[in-house]
């Protein structure tokens, strides 16, 4: 009695997360890692929440637990809607259960087989791992410090069926380089997009956490009709409440409703509510600047660390304006993987770059995180990142 | 500049939920629904998940607020493991955001396109909603009071490249028929699907809701590497809190979590914590046997309308041991479909049996859920569907 367990074609392309069996290694004690994108635990307002539950549970705790609109909670839509630097709609707002499942979504509605699928170079892990299940051909577009070229967008959008279903892109302090998208590139890329009749998927978890000045508008903003945007509370108040939203044109929203239904009915209503009461009165006004503050500081430490350590070693890093990341990129002949155990050996722990590359990777680039290291840490941790490139140029 | 939305094939697929769309209607005031699965508020345990909220955020608000494992919570895979009435090891148990996003997650994972899929008839809408974007090819076993015919089973079960992938289940007072698998049918059902080496995908969200005796073993305790068990806590305690659970071979249980990683990194760790908070020392032992009372006198209530309201109608229903549903046929020539709008005329609504056939329906049949209204509404509800009837027997 044995039975056969077929895996459908897209299971046998499944592949485990490269960042999340990184974070299990780095969870081991006295790693100091600067891999993994965990918000610093010291911005979540732990006892706003606390009331915030109360709050729900006193007010309407049955209807806070019961079955709910798989829209998303009403006032909850409004809020976001309220909350964006653009004329929303909160009809067009889709509460899902974390950004990660917005991806899911369209992915499930956007993508056949073989589609064709453009992202950025690098891009986001998640969202290639949340695309490869409905089977796209991905193609990375080439890209510099402001983001996509507009004129490889033109050279790979594809015409007829094999045009570009949507093109991916994170313009704000993206994950993983920490680079952010220019006006002018911004207005070029809305505009091109437009002429080809591409649509553009914009991914906005990090567009709160600048450090100086506010990033540029998004592009949705400049083409509601043609951009699905998605958004966070991650990143502005909790992961731990998984709660994302999708702003999307009328084209398409009722699709991406009924995935939605079929994917999880709803998502949970009693933590929309939570985040409901606890955005009452312009809380993310006073509490956001405080996240800003701490990781501008921290930033600011491991460009410190990075300028006092990596001294004659050949790295080069970027500066970025806000987010949780920045992108270094190791000496000519040291790879960043097979500089990775000699890392954790020293204690300290990064991403090596090859995860974020859809195609061909460059493998002398790395991601670190600076938000979850205190700023000690960070020092300690950069110098010893120093010290395995340092044996690493050696050998 | 107008934006070329290239839809999916699986999206064009995709129709609205028709529970969900008769749900809108039926929330029109003074409507009794006896149509939406909507568990009764009265049995959610506001209090103690009061209490709950504040002691995980008091003991480690930080964790619960952070990123988590997609597995799930370590003492909450525990909890389930002890508490399901077979030998589960928590390494085998996946948290899903509700229940539904174990069905969206094992057809990922184990649908291509056109492949054969079985299901009782009729099934679980939601069940159908979460295949069908993976385009299966789905097959109705045909079915009696006790659930899946052995014979039609074997008949349908295919061979080589056209065996069915699974057959989905849900034996334990059937959404919607209300019917539960005897002892002996599930015996012959787990030989039968082992001899022909087809997994069995068993969903049990009502198990815990008998009314005099406990349902049979489940299927998966008879044969756990040819089985998925899916599970709730929708009924138990809450649905708003969206939290489910899988049960899942080793043979499998490594796709299941990287389709889990990709849709949406986790479930909500916050509400995770909060339900094994709730479930310390015993509390399901105590809080569902009050469920199981109210339901068993709601249940009565409704089969007592039934026979005082449907004389000389020649309406058939059963008698459900358990759960939510009770399923109904009408006289020979009224279509549940046409009646609706009749029925809601006179401010009571149910859901056509149309909704839950995979293939061919049977258009006089229809579900009434018994839990969501009160022995009042129940009355007054009944006796508007048998004017309903009457009425339609005479058109």
């Amino acid at each position: 009695m044995t039975t056969n367990w077929t895996l459908a074609r897209r299971a046998e392309k499944m592949n485990p997360s490269v960042i999340r069996e990184i974070l299990k290694v780095t969870e081991k004690p006295g790693i100091i890692s600067l891999a993994g994108g965990l918000p610093s635990p010291k911005t979540f307002p732990v006892a706003d929440f606390a009331g915030a539950c109360a709050a729900v549970l006193a007010q309407d705790g049955p209807g806070a637990l019961q079955y709910a609109a798989s829209e998303g909670y009403g006032p909850l839509r409004q809020a976001i809607a309220d909350f964006l630097p653009w004329d929303v709609d909160a009809e067009q707002v889709l509460i899902t259960t974390g950004s990660q499942q917005a991806l899911d979504l369209v992915a499930k509605i956007l993508i056949d087989e073989n589609s064709r699928v453009l992202v950025e170079t690098p891009t986001y892990l998640g969202a290639l791992q949340a695309f490869t299940p409905m089977e796209p051909a991905v193609v990375s577009v080439a890209s510099d410090d402001e983001g996509v070229l507009i004129d490889d967008f033109k050279a790979k959008a594809g015409t007829g069926a094999g045009k570009a279903r949507f093109l991916y892109v994170l313009p704000n302090f993206q994950n993983p380089t920490g680079r952010t998208m220019s006006e002018a590139r911004r207005a070029a890329l809305v505009q091109a997009a437009a002429e080809l009749g591409v649509p553009l998927l914009e991914d906005n978890p990090y567009g709160d956490l600048w450090f100086d000045n506010p990033p540029p508008l998004p592009l949705t903003a400049r083409n509601p009709e043609g951009c699905i945007y998605m958004g966070s509370f991650s990143k502005v108040l909790a992961p731990g409440l998984r709660l994302g939203f999708v702003v999307a044109p009328k084209a398409i929203f009722p699709k991406l409703l009924q995935a939605k239904q079929a994917a999880d009915l709803h998502t949970p209503g009693f933590n929309q509510r939570m985040v409901a009461e606890v955005m009452k009165g312009g809380f993310l006004d006073r509490h956001v600047p405080t996240i800003r503050a701490l990781y501008k500081q921290q930033c600011e430490a491991m460009l410190a660390a990075l300028a006092k350590e990596m001294q004659g070693l050949s790295v080069q890093w970027n500066r970025p304006d806000g987010g949780m990341f920045l992108w270094l990129r190791l000496p000519e002949g040291v790879s960043a993987i097979d500089l990775l155990p000699q890392a954790v050996e020293r204690n300290v722990a990064f991403v090596p770059g090859a995860a974020f590359y859809a195609t061909e990777a460059d493998p002398r680039t790395l991601r670190l995180s600076f938000v979850t290291s205190t700023v000690e840490q960070i020092a300690t941790g950069i110098a010893a990142l120093a010290d395995a490139i340092r044996n690493a140029k050696k050998g």
